[in-house]
This record gives structure tokens, C-alpha cells and sequence, in this order.
């Protein structure tokens, strides 16, 4: 990263160079893959790194991981156990720690001892985040997080240390999901709207983006992948696609389909292809995990609220009445709990209604579908794609880059995008 | 009708002859379409015929009518305001005393003054029907039913009646619906094999089919379209399709998926393609109608219950503990509710749950679909089809001809066949 | 009601005097039995009204009617049929309209046109109501409200209208109910300690009670019964317990107890007697009458929530996490939808969970207990008590008069206080 | 145990002096209680040997014990440490075996290591147990099993082993605790219904009573306490009571309420004090566990549906449709799932309804009631009680002695018992 001004914009050419550098043929020899978590402590991510060590070590399936379905045998993807972690964390506090707890609270802690090794081993590549207008309650949990004046030197920060961990393990791709808490809603700033506003606007004002686009600056510029698993604003900025496409990276998001809404967006299929008049679906969710605490910031709420609640509309095509809450309910631990009822219209005008309860541990429905964004996104690194990763759409709540909101016909989506693409890249 | 022994076997030359009778362009012509319903008191029936009524009147809308959806404006079905019904039954009731009790344990009782007339109307129509070995609860219930000493028979009175009402209402199409209640179990007969071992073994032996085949056979050798809507023997027997081969005759079914068999089939994508492990999936249904009440038969509750046990295991590819209870709750009437329990497991052996209660009316929610059914066979009738439909898979637990059992892939073949086969008839 | 400036302030002598005016054998005599309905168009109202219309015309029984058990039948209890009824309405509405909406959103419709005369018969004794200090969202719907400069003039035209009510039907006895929306939680204030400080306040200050307690003092200024059937303020003042102390009158709430909280407050027992943990009971309401709407007024919410909330932790005498969520889902008309998940531990600290779906119609269960409730306090104003009648606690989700808060135990109290009282005023 | 024919039967003379024995402060110098498990390493055995474990240790507090409830303090019930373990087990396996499953599986083993010395000890003293008129599935069971010739030999067998275990440890009191798999219904023999025909029918038939039974006439012939966990016959047999009563021996049951009876009987209350009419009442259980497994028996599973499916009928009074299903579900393990639906009638005839779904560990709600019968028994024992222990009811789903159904007033009459008898033995 250079000192200019304007550091992180790239020139066509540059682009194409690093592209091209990706050959077909060098996934084959791919040793290790780079995935540097956002919020490398959270209970995500560390499910997420505790799978992979169990994985590694042989002692637990794939269960869970959608790219361990036969349909994506042909695609070649890096194998999980190529993975290398690292990750930024503003709290103090280390994964063997956090497994400790989550692992239990999630009813796996009989292999926690045989990861402890592997954990302390990412503890040491984990660095401090920052954080930056991401709302009150995250910024009172960020203790570990160094003093910054700007946007532009947190970007700097993110982008040193994403070199340092490359450099130090000789990766040639890296892909970097945020699965740090839920910011809280920002207002729309008109310079997101180029690369070049954007990049005038860093070197002027003190504060632009939320934390999790700087991340998304930092890994975009240096041509690394970028997931945004979480509802904040991640790399959903226009300035910020410009970026990507002229650095020839790719990203994704955002908010990870774990449950609820997952469950809604199947369930929906019913209604419409039965054309059953939905007339309101109330969900309730209530949960006792870091996620759930820092909901109770309200700002924070509203933009998890908002990804939740439009999946049915969209679906329908027509006005259906919708809530959905989310409480915080300590005793839960990492269970999450949603309770959704549906009303619905039949022949002759009649009443009926459906209603269910989920009950499930989010981080452990959401660490293996993080692997896989890894393992999809680094095909479409070596795929030499750029920008948007529309296909990636069954994995988020609010998909970047799809209109389509069936979770059935996204995920046949993605298994042509895995297919058919695949072909042409082996042309 | 003649009265050779062997009267409905068909030669080639017959079957062309009536296929070529249909031309494209019939469709513009048609005035009125023969709807035949056996078991035409019971409450799917009833509802259908009262919603007939009431749409035909302007009193009420198309909700839950599959064929509704945009999807199907294309294909120029027969519109559902031309139905004109009649049918079997085999107790001493009537349409009007049945719309009445149904209508109101359904909640739609508003609208049921206005269509009485109709009613009757449709009542002046009704014939008595048959019951052979169909079980003793149903046979207990036969008190409407005439002296019948061989299936041969019954065959012959069944092809009379249905004879008697084309020629009478001067119908050039007919589709008979199978919506009475579920038969008991019957053992296999090697007679089933073929058409001809079949009709050899109608005019020796007394009994060879249940009463749900014999309605088959006579609706099928007269050239008209059979829909089975329950999980009885109905047409799925090999003699009975070569039959429906050679008279250019159209079937399908069997057992249509109404309820918790459709929530199942569309939850378990939710599994499948999350690569979430189901361990069990155990289900009960309660209902109060006297389809509940003849399922008190345990020998039919066993064919019931064999179809609606069946979709997961086809779906996920994997041996699942699976379970399916049916009760008789008098005082719920013509609701039913079912619960459904999901045991399954994540990543890292993590053991999670769902449950879901499905309230609806059975009736409500079937009735609308033998509208469709009766509207696509007509479609397919004036295409020149034959045999078995299996594009109309989305309508049965336990569809003929199809071996997908994913709600959504169904129905998208449906659609497929909607639009691809009209553009066949159109050239 | 005299002119003074401080005139609803009685002396001991003339509590004496009506109080003994009451012998106990008048309760032969009584013909007609005054209620006064304060939101006499509302849904518990217009249930209540429409409901004695129907017993009084034998056309339905006496379910959901506490009183009826046979428990109570040796109390010689003033018979339903011979209520009269008038109230308050601040809505330009009438009784017949409320009903034939109400009626058939509860599925009860079908004998609405045999009491459109009697409910007529009501709609003419309906007099506009007052909204003072009830919230913006009440004061939104008042517009059938007179023009009112003070808490005084409010209070005397209630009373003018109770007394013409009382004079008009020559009445010897009456109860007021309020039924009416739950009020804004009000700022306490000093004057509300005593009756002297209150009279004083009223000839002084232009607002000092809310709605809901100037119907209080109305009523017991009279020496008529109050019941507080709401969360808001009510008689819950002590100074208005001076008043109805000094008046003989009797007076009761608060907040009916009629769905969800009844549910905890019977079931909390199984955790409290079998010694089992209660770690956390999350509670959320869906509903979809006026009573959901009003609701969505943040300071009324707080207020309903707050009584729900305090049943389980006073019941089990240890902290426990526990949150009630109430929101609007129009499309549910009368129903109420509960959720409850509750979270215990047992031994060996293992994790279990009971969780239920309530699914009833608030006003149908409500009615019957407002009936009740006129029945009891008649009951008490024949015995010549006066002040707070905390035997009528089972009514209550946060009653007044009593620390129990076990529906079991407050409904053994209540079965005491029929019998042993009784006795004693038949000495 | 003396060697003539008819050796059970006690003179009175010889009930006085045992029952004498006991003198009011003997508790205080009580050193070891005896407890005798018949079905010693079955789930709810292993739990409570475990759980008294733990306690022990220090591990783990008194959660789910119905005596350590304050009200039971001044009852100076025998302190749970005190116990010491024997039982008959008719299986080839042993205690710490049993835990290692059912603690995993109960989501408990963290405390495993800490009490395997503890359990070991046990296995140490648990010997063979017998099969009779059990039902297939239980002596499919049953490898561990000595050959018998007659229902005498297997008494003197079982009373040979108490015998034994009391003089070895030096134990002055022992309860029998039947927490053994359910037996299949047996057909009621005369022989039941005096001790003397019993004895009689002893000595000159085979087999006259099940397992349960000789075990119980086991203990109660030697004064020991007997209680009857399961729904087995156990000691509900005249004959038996009589036994009981000769020796001054008490006894208890049957058919432990632990979980969807139990809401069933706090949940009933709610119906009754309301005066809503129920209408249905249908409960599932589906489990995992041996207990399950067993069920699959139809005749046992018989015995179980009869004691689950009364309790509502005796509440309230009048005929409600009740359904009760138990289905066996592997994958649960030892969770029980138990989803009841309740449809009731309120005012004016409308329909509501309410459901719950229990989840819960069968034997860690039943362990700790097994401790407190023990504790109960142990207490009426001292105060020289004999014969049934009616005021255990709240026990049971089926109680011996009492004609209360409703678990408050069960529990109330409990609470009576141990303040107000207690009392009267310390005069």
C-alpha cells in the first residue's frame, strides 16, 4: 500500500495484471487458503475456525456445509482443510476462550480439547479491530482497539495488517468475511456513490463509511474477496463495487439465511404455488448470545429487522401484513428461538394459519455456510471473476446482486452458476 | 355400452378414432364441461361444487385455485364457470344438507343461501354409488346402494350412469374425480397385470378390484379422464393404464396433498439443501370429519398413511426415522390440525429442532384443486394425451408418473408442461 | 349532586345511613340491576350486552360465566337476565354496528339478528363519554366527546348521567364497569394521597386524574360499585378508596384477567410445587382488534405490559428473566394469538422448555367475567361492604385488595368469601 | 423368612411390635436409610443414584426436589445423603454404564467422572431381578434373570436379597422404589382379593401376580415400604394392602407424574375455575429412550394410555373426547416431546384453543420425586403409618387413596399431611 493520497483507487491495467495472474490451473496447487474473519472472537467465527480444526483432524463430517453436497463434487472447491484463519477483534479476549463457552452452550464441547492447540494457534494471528461509526453498543465492547483518526488511517491499519498475514504465510488469495456484530444503520452519504467521490472524501473528512466498509475498502484494493455475512453496510456501497471491479475482486452479502428467514423464504413457496392468500406473518425471535445483547440497541435492530422482514413480500408480489421482533432472552445462551405464525386465506374466503418453532444454534448454522462463501468465493477468485457474486444469493438474507428472493430457485441458481461456469473457465 | 363379456377392451382402431375426434380448436367450442365426482356428498366434493356455485355467481374469488396463478393465463383453460357436475354416492344424504353442515364448520356459511338452487340443482344429478371391498367402515355407510352381485356389474351401472349424463347434458368431455373416502387395503391381484388377464378375470371371478378401479375402469373404457384424489387403488393398477392407452383416455393421482404432506415437501429442501442431517420427522394429524372417522378403520388408515409417510425419505436420499399419526377428534369438525416435529442435526453433531401446527380445513384446501385437476385432464383431453398425467404431480402425496417428489421441481415441471406442450398443440 | 365547591366529599353520617338503607332481604326484591359501561360500544361491552341478550332470550348457556359454577349457585346472586345496561361511548359508533362486526370476527354471528332489538334498546341509554389525560391515541378516537374546561365538570356530567340513568329505570342498585382502552400511564400525583387533597385539587387544578378515575368518582361518590376491568388508573388512588370507603361504596380491579396471564399464573404452579427452576418465560401477543391498535401507543403498552409481567416472578419469590411483547397484526380481527416460551432447569442442572399457543378472543372471554363482576359486586353491596373487594382478585391480573397472586388459591379465597360472608350476613 | 407355606402372613401381635419399634425420635439417630430400586440401572435409577451422587459431593444443588421446598423444612425429613443404594436389575449391565449414556444424553455428564466411584459402589450391590407376566418386551429383557418354578419362589427370592442388603449394611428401614419398565396389563385374578386367598392361591398356582406385585409383597412382608413408580400393578391389589396393613408396612403409587400429566392437571384448573367448556383434549408423547422402546408393547402401552388419559375427565366433572398417543421416536434419546391440543367452548358457543409442547427429560423430572418418595415413605415410617399413603398423590398420575385429581389440592393435602401429622407424632 503506498502513501499517495489516493491510494486504494487502481488503474485499469493494474487490474488486469492481477487478474490475469490467477491462472485455471493454479488452483491444483493451492496449499493454503487465507480467510481473515471480521469479529475473529464472535461466536461465528469461532464455530466456524473450532469446525475447521475438528474437521482437520478428522474427528467430525461435514454436516452443514452446503458445498459437501455431491452437486458440488465436480466444482473442484479448496478443500476446508487448506484453510489458514486470522481476524481482527476490538474485544479482549481470545477463541479458546470463546470456544470454551459457545461449544458447550451449543451441546459440541466434547472435542474441545482436541482443538485447543489449533485455536491458540489463530489466537496468535489475531490483531485489534477498530471500530467506527458502528453505533454506541459495539463501541462500548471495543476495548482493544487502537487509537485512529480517520476513516483513511483505519483503512491503512486493515489493509497492513491483511499484507502482513499474506506475506507472513505466503498466501496467494484471501477472502475476508465480516461476522462482527450488527452495526447500527447509517445514514446514506452521496459520496458512496463513485470510487472517485469516495476516495476525495476519505482525504477530507474524518468519518464516511461504518467500520464494516472499511474492512471491505482495505481487502477490496488489495484484490482480496470480501463476504458481508452480517446486515451492515459491508461493501453495499456503489463507490465500493467500483472498487472490486477495477481491483478484480470479488464480494458478497450480506446478512447470512440461517434460520427464521430461511425458513420463511421455503415456507412461502407453499402460499404462492398454491396460491393461498398470505395474510400476515408475525415472527418473534428471541436469543441469548452477544448477538442478542447488542440488538437491544435499537438502531442496531432496525437494520437486522429490515433484512427479515422483506423476504415474503418480495415473494408474493402483493401487500402482506409482516413483524418481526427480536428480544433478548439471557438464559437462552446460543439458542435461538422463532416463533413465526401465518395467516392465510383459503377457497371461500376461509381461515387457516400455520405457525412454527425453530429452534437452533445460529453460529453453528452459520459457521459452515462462512467456509463455504470462503470456498465459493475463492473459485470465483480463481475463476477470474470481478464484482458482484450474484450466484452467492442462497446464503444471504438481503443477496447482493439477485432479484430472486425463493431460496429454492437461488440455490439452482447457484448450482448452474457452479456447473455451467465452471465449463467455461476449463475452455 | 355392448354386452359382449368382455366389453371395454378396446381395439387400436376405436382409440384413434376418438383421440382424432379432438381437434385444437374444440377447446373454443366447448359450452359445458362434465365434472363427475364419486362420492359426490362428501366434503371435498360439496365444497367444490358450492364453490363453483359461488364463483359462478361473482360471490367469490379464485383463492386457492392453483390454475389462478398468472402462470396458467396462457394455456386457455376451460373456465371453471362451465363445469357442470354430477356423481355417485352411496349414502341417503344430500348436497344441500352437506354444504350446509361443511360450509358453516368451515367458516364460509355466509355465502351458502345464495347457491342453495344450485345445489339442488347438482343433487338432481346424483346417483347412487357402489362399495366393493372397500372395507367395513365404508360399507357400513353404503345404505344408498344397489343389489350388485359382480364387479362386472358394477362396472356396467357405473358406465351407464356416467353414459346416461353426457348424453343427457349433450357433454362431449368428462372428468371423473375420485374424492370419496379412503378404501381399506386390498392385496395385490395377479389380474392387475394386464388388460387382458383383467378382463378374463371380471367374468369369472365376482370381486378383483375395489370400488375406486371399478369407477376407473368405467371412466377410462368410455374414453373420459379419472382423477384419483385419494390414496385408494383408484387407476394404479398396470391393466387399468393399458386401458386408458388404448381408449385415449387420461388419468392421474393418487392422494391429493393438501395439508402436512405439502408443508413437509416444501420444509425438507430447506434440509436437503442446507446439507442439515434429518434424524427423525415424526407427524400427527387430528381432524374431526368423516374422513377421520372411517380412518378409525386401521386398514385404511394404513393406506393413508403409507403415502403421506413416504415424501421425505424420497426427497433427502438417506434413511430417515419417520413417523405419521391419524386421529379422530369428533368435536374439531372439518378442521384439521397437524404437528410435526424435526429433529435434525448441524455442523459439529449439534442437535437442533422444528415444530410446526398446520390448522386448515381439509376441504377448503382440496376443493380448489379439483377444480384444477378437472380443468388440466380437459387440457389434456383436447391435446390427445393418454395415459398416465404425471406433470400433475404437484397435486398427490403419491404421484403417478413422476418420480420427483420436491413440491417446487413438481410444480415447475407443471408449469413446463403448461407452456411447452400448448406451444406443441398450437403448431 | 349539589353545587359546593367540594361536593362529592360525604360525612360519615350519611355513609351510615346508606349503608343500612341496604337490608339483606332486599335482595328478593331487586327486579332490575343497573350496569353502566364505560366504552359501552367496545368489545368487551358489546360481547357482554349482546351476550345477556342471548341468555335472556334462552338461546345459549351460561359457559365462560364463573358465577354459574355450582359453587356458587347457594349465593342466590342477582340473575343476569335482570341487568340493565347504559354507558359511555366517546365514539360515534353504536352498539348494533359494534355487534355485527364483533360477532362475526368471533364466529358467533349466527345469533345476531335475534338481539338486534335489545342491543337497539341499549344504543338509545348510551351517552357520549369524556377523555381526559387518556393518551393521544384515545384522545384521537373521541370524537363523540363533549366540550369540557376541568376534571370537576367531567366529573359532575358523568354523575348527572348516572343519576338520570339510575331516576330514568328506577334503579336501586348500580355497577359501573370499565371497559373503555387502556389509558397512558399517568405521573403520580400528591393529590391523589387523600380525599381532602383531591377535592381540594379538582376545585383548583383543570386536570388531575385521568379518565378511567374521574368514572371512579362519579360512580363512587353515588356509592355505586366500580370496577376497574383495565390496566388504567381506575379507583387504584387512595384517595378514591376514602371515597368509597365514606360512601359505602365498593370498588375492584384491576386489569381482566382473561387469557395469557391466566395461563402463567395456573401454570407457574407446576415449577413452584415441583421445585423446578424457572430461568426465563418470554411472552408475546398478537392481536388485532381496537385493543392492538391502541396499544401501539408506546405509553399504553407500557402500562398493559407492565401488569402482565408481574404475575410469574411474585409467584415463584426469585428473580426471573421474563419479557411480554404485545403488537398489532390487523388481519387477526378479535383473535388473540400468545406465544410463551419458557425455559426451566431441573436436576442435575439439566435445560428443559414448555412452550404454548393461546389462541382465543379476548372479549369472549372477558364478557363473561365483566357479568360476573356486576353479579359479585352487587353481592357485596347488598352484604353493605364497602371499600376494595379483594376476593375478586381471580378476575384481576393485578388485583387490588390482594397479595396472592396464584389463580388457584385467589379463586379458593374467592369460593370462601360466597360462603363465609354470606353466612355472616344472614346472621 | 420362615420356610412354611404361608409365610407372609403377620399376626397383629407381630404389627405392634414393628410398628412400636419406631419411636418418634429414632429419626434423629438414623444413620443410613435404605433404598431399594427394582430396575436399578433403568434411566430414572440411574439418575437418582447419580443425582444422590452429586449431592453428595457437594456437585450440585436440590433443583427438582419437591422436599426441599421451605414448607418441607420443618419436617426433619432424612437428609438425601443418607441413602444407600441396592436394586434388582434384570439386564446385563451395570450403573456406570447406564449413567455414561443417559447423563451424555441429558445433556449432564459433566459431574460423570466426579461420582463413577459412587455408582461402582452401587453396581456392587445390585443383584438379579425376575421376570413374570411382564409382557414379552420386558422378558425379551430380561438375560440376568434366575430360574424360577413359582410366584413363591421369586418372593422369597427378592425378600432373601432385602433381607441381605438391610442386615449387611445394618439398615432399620428400607423403601422399595418400582421404577422398573411397565408391564403389560394382566387380567385381574380373585386370588387378589384377600391376603388369605392370596396366600392360598400362592402356595397352589404358579403364577398369580406380576413382577410388580411379588416385589411388592416382597417388601411389605417384611414391613418394608413399597412404591410403585410405574404403571404397573405393583400393590394395587386388596390383598396387598391388607399385607401392608398386617405389617405395619406403608405403601404408595402408582405411575409417577412428571411431565404432560402434570401441565395436563395444573392446566385443567384453568377450564374448571373459568367455566369453559373443554371439548377435546388430544396429547402425543414421542420419546427415545428404553422406556419408549417398551412402550411399543400395545398391552403396556395400554397400561400407560390408561392412567395419562383420566385425569382430565375426573377434573372436570363431565365427558370430554380425550386421545392420548406414545409413540417411540429413537433419535430423541431421552427427551420427551409431548404436544397436547386443547379445544374449549367460552361464551356465546365460541370455539378457542390452546397447545402446548413439553420438552423434557423423562428421568431427570422423575429421579428427584424417587428421592422424595423415599423421604415421605422414610417419615411415615417413623410416625408408625400404615398401609396406603394417600397424601403422596401429587405424586402420581394414578394415586392410590385419594379422590382428588387436581395437583394444587393434591399438593395442599401433601403439605397438610407433613405439618399437621407431624405434629400429632410429637406429642
Amino acid at each position: 500500500m503506498s502513501d499517495s493520497p489516493l491510494p486504494f483507487t487502481v488503474t485499469p491495467s493494474e487490474v488486469a495484471r492481477e487478474a490475469s495472474d490467477i491462472s485455471p490451473g493454479a488452483q491444483k496447487t493451492v496449499k493454503r487458503l487465507g480467510v481473515w474473519l471480521v469479529g475473529a472472537c464472535g461466536s461465528v467465527a469461532t464455530i466456524a475456525i473450532a469446525g475447521q480444526a475438528v474437521m482437520r483432524r478428522g474427528l467430525g463430517g461435514a454436516i452443514g456445509l452446503v458445498t459437501s453436497r455431491p452437486e458440488f463434487a465436480s466444482a473442484d472447491l479448496a478443500p476446508i482443510e487448506s484453510f489458514v484463519f486470522g481476524g481482527h477483534e476490538i474485544r479482549k479476549t481470545s477463541l479458546v476462550a470463546s470456544a470454551n463457552g459457545i461449544m458447550r452452550a451449543c451441546g459440541v464441547a466434547d472435542v474441545f480439547e482436541s482443538i485447543v492447540s489449533d485455536l491458540e494457534e489463530v489466537d496468535g494471528r489475531i490483531r485489534p479491530g477498530i471500530t467506527r461509526a458502528c453505533g454506541r453498543e459495539i463501541e462500548r465492547l471495543g476495548i482493544n482497539v487502537p487509537p485512529i483518526a480517520s476513516d483513511l488511517e483505519a483503512i491503512r491499519l486493515i489493509r497492513k495488517d491483511l499484507d502482513a498475514f499474506k506475506a507472513e504465510l505466503g498466501l496467494t488469495h484471501l477472502v475476508v468475511v465480516n461476522v462482527a456484530s450488527t452495526e447500527a444503520v447509517v445514514d446514506a452519504n452521496d459520496a458512496w456513490q463513485s470510487l472517485s467521490r469516495l476516495d476525495e472524501a476519505l482525504t477530507t473528512e474524518p468519518s464516511v463509511l461504518p467500520a464494516s466498509s472499511l474492512y471491505a475498502y482495505a481487502a477490496l484494493s488489495a484484490g482480496d474477496a470480501y463476504v458481508n455475512f452480517t446486515p451492515s453496510l459491508g461493501s453495499r456501497v456503489r463507490a465500493l463495487n467500483e472498487l472490486a471491479e477495477r481491483r478484480g475482486a470479488v464480494h458478497a452479502g450480506s446478512d447470512g439465511k440461517t434460520g427464521e428467514t430461511l425458513v420463511k423464504s421455503v415456507l412461502t413457496e407453499l402460499f404462492v404455488r398454491r396460491n393461498l392468500k398470505l395474510r400476515s406473518w408475525f415472527g418473534q425471535n428471541i436469543l441469548g448470545n452477544d448477538d442478542g445483547r447488542t440488538l437491544s440497541d435499537p438502531m442496531r435492530k432496525a437494520a437486522k429487522l429490515h433484512s427479515k422482514d422483506q423476504v415474503i413480500r418480495r415473494m408474493v408480489g402483493y401487500q402482506v401484513e409482516t413483524g418481526v421482533g427480536i428480544d433478548y432472552v439471557q438464559s437462552l445462551g446460543e439458542t435461538k428461538v422463532a416463533w413465526d405464525y401465518v395467516h392465510f386465506e383459503g377457497f371461500l374466503k376461509s381461515q387457516m394459519n400455520l405457525q412454527f418453532t425453530w429452534s437452533g444454534y445460529d453460529s453453528i448454522l452459520a459457521a459452515p455456510l462462512v467456509l463455504d462463501l470462503v470456498r465459493l468465493c475463492h473459485l470465483a477468485q480463481l475463476r477470474g471473476e470481478r464484482g458482484i457474486l450474484g450466484a452467492l444469493a442462497p446464503f444471504f438474507k438481503d443477496p447482493m446482486g439477485s432479484a430472486e428472493s425463493a431460496f429454492v430457485a437461488q440455490d439452482e441458481s447457484l448450482l448452474k452458476w457452479i456447473t455451467e461456469e465452471h465449463g467455461k473457465t476449463l475452455q
